[in-house]
């Protein structure tokens, strides 16, 4: 049965080293739900945040095989272990000057900051995990969604864990 | 001259898609400074956001090569308009009861959020452009950052230039 796995692979910080990863879960036909990419704390490394849907045994091949790449430092499954799931999505939605008010309050219901207004338009920036954000974007949906762009998801272990 | 350039490609949803645009990035000894992919409004589209650090001539031959692969529909550049960029960070920063207080007004400053906390330790999540989140480490670098996680850089062109 495949179910949704979040793996937080710290690596070295290098040309080639995104593409050794994405290519040794992509081979075997695995498609990438969402993907992160960024520095860490240390220069030296960087921090790739992955989602793949995969079954069991899958999962265990593609993170044995991940932990062979020598730029590969460390891998951390954080999917059963109650992580902090956070992505951050911009919406570009239609907004006539009449609708805006309407917008900016359901905007507000969820937390989310306006980040840009033009004529008929807003972008609104929100964040949070995939139930929150799928909450705004379906009441988004009625007033006309131009444009969505997703940071896909970053997960970090929870401070009590520690 | 090498400057930094941000590019908004809009690339078919399937296996092996982000594999062939790192790939192409990465063969020419290019390092990706941070990289994401999430889905659209679209299901059968995904986009990639990608920070690379380039000279004109080389990030010239870059966008015309993804231009050329069947599985990218669209490449914008988004590093001259005046995007609106952000990026999602989680940090978790030692946080002693007695310090606590200290840390969360400096969140607060930030509009940043508190997202965790533990018997010493605050995680802080906060978006913004590069160098509020900067600004925002610099300040916590001296309680003792444990763990930073980017999700790397989106961006989107502004409403009024529609």
């Amino acid at each position: 049965m495949s179910s949704r796995h979040v793996l937080s692979i710290l690596v070295e910080n290098k040309p080639g080293v995104l593409q050794r990863v994405t290519g040794l879960i992509s081979r075997r036909g695995f498609n990438i739900d969402s993907l992160s990419v960024g520095p860490t704390e240390d220069p030296s490394m960087s921090r790739i945040t992955v989602v793949v849907t995969a079954d069991a045994v899958a999962f265990e091949q593609i993170t044995k095989q991940l932990n062979k790449l020598i730029s590969v430092y460390k891998i951390t499954d954080l999917t059963r272990d109650g992580a902090i799931e956070r992505e951050l999505v911009l919406i570009k939605v239609s907004a006539t000057p009449d609708r805006r008010s309407e917008i900016v309050e359901v905007a507000n219901i969820f937390r989310a900051n306006i980040v840009d207004v033009g004529r008929d338009m807003l972008t609104i920036e929100v964040t949070g995990d995939e139930g929150k954000v799928r909450g705004l974007e379906d009441l988004l949906r009625s007033y006309g969604i131009k444009e969505i762009i997703r940071t896909g998801k970053i997960a970090m272990s929870r401070n009590a864990k520690e």
